[in-house]
């Protein structure tokens, strides 16, 4: 997607080799005028599918999920990401390693929200190791709902999540697919 | 705002005298297309407020958040509850209670995205005690920015929250203010 490749490009910062800061649009402050755009890229990628549910994760694919889903004309789930006394005993659970904060936690989601009835699109602001997007497969398995695919807003292509994850079949689409970076010659793309 | 009662009577559920559960359309699962009604009743109420930022909390103020942004044409920037590695060190903090869990948490913005040129809406889903939202208020006034108002989706207003921020003079518009509910009357709104 072009104009996302062009924002990462103009306002995304890298640290390191392996951390690309996108939080002045995607993940911290949210540019929704963006996010438009990005939800329309995943209505046309995923146009026909029968798409009757999206599902993603606390915290920061909420807004993403959200705007797409004006696209599907469906409603979103969120899994979150520790037991909360508002949530009735009646869950899916798994576990996940966070990439960015090194811990493991649990993901739940209520099975009121996810069953064999639903045809499910997943949507994620990254996709590194794709721990974070094998928990939420496992959820859609645990549910017998039925995966569509994911759709994942930036992937960072040198790690090893979105290979492993197409190599078992699942339709894995990411908006921008980072081959490399460093903080001296910033981002590049797959597709450059 | 009437659709929303509606909805309320219809999915949301009382556990005890003060847990409303509206997590089938508002909280866990979330229904955009009402999202949308409830940005444009956001908007109504502060046209002409030159609202340029909404701020929220996460995780499940962000959708609506979202959804509300794109009738005022701005960004939003969510508070995250907890320092992560990927944000700079250069943030705005505060502490809040949480009422669902019961534990004080930090929460943090970068700087980088709240500044004395910003006019401020904040938005939630719930307003019961207030601890969250007088925490994003505590990080609107150290950025040095302009607080229009909050914009609430549900407020107990048995509890002291709300009253207690409008005796201070700050601009709080509740969609829907319960003013009691029991597992056998179910839920009473201030305007029924």
């Amino acid at each position: 997607m072009e104009l996302l490749k062009q924002r990462i490009r103009k306002d995304g910062t890298v640290k390191g080799n392996d951390v690309l800061k996108v939080d002045s649009f995607l993940n911290h402050q949210m540019d929704v005028a963006l996010f438009e755009e990005i939800g329309k890229e995943f209505k046309r990628l995923y146009e026909g599918c029968g798409v009757n549910k999206i599902l993603t994760i606390e915290a920061s694919g909420i807004g993403i999920a959200c705007v797409t889903a004006q696209s599907f004309h469906c409603p979103v789930v969120f899994a979150k990401k520790s037991q909360s006394k508002n949530i009735d005993g009646a869950v899916y659970a798994t576990k996940v390693q966070s990439f960015t904060h090194g811990k493991i936690y649990d993901v739940i989601v209520s099975k009121k929200f996810l069953g064999p009835e639903d045809k499910v699109l997943i949507i994620d602001d990254f996709l590194a190791n794709g721990a974070a997007l094998e928990g939420l497969i496992d959820l859609v398995r645990q549910a017998g709902a039925t995966l569509v695919g994911a759709g994942i807003v930036v992937e960072k292509a040198f790690q090893p999540g979105g290979d492993r994850l197409r190599a078992q079949g699942i339709r894995v689409e990411s908006l921008a697919r980072v081959k490399s970076m460093s903080e001296e010659t910033g981002v590049v793309f797959v597709d450059d």
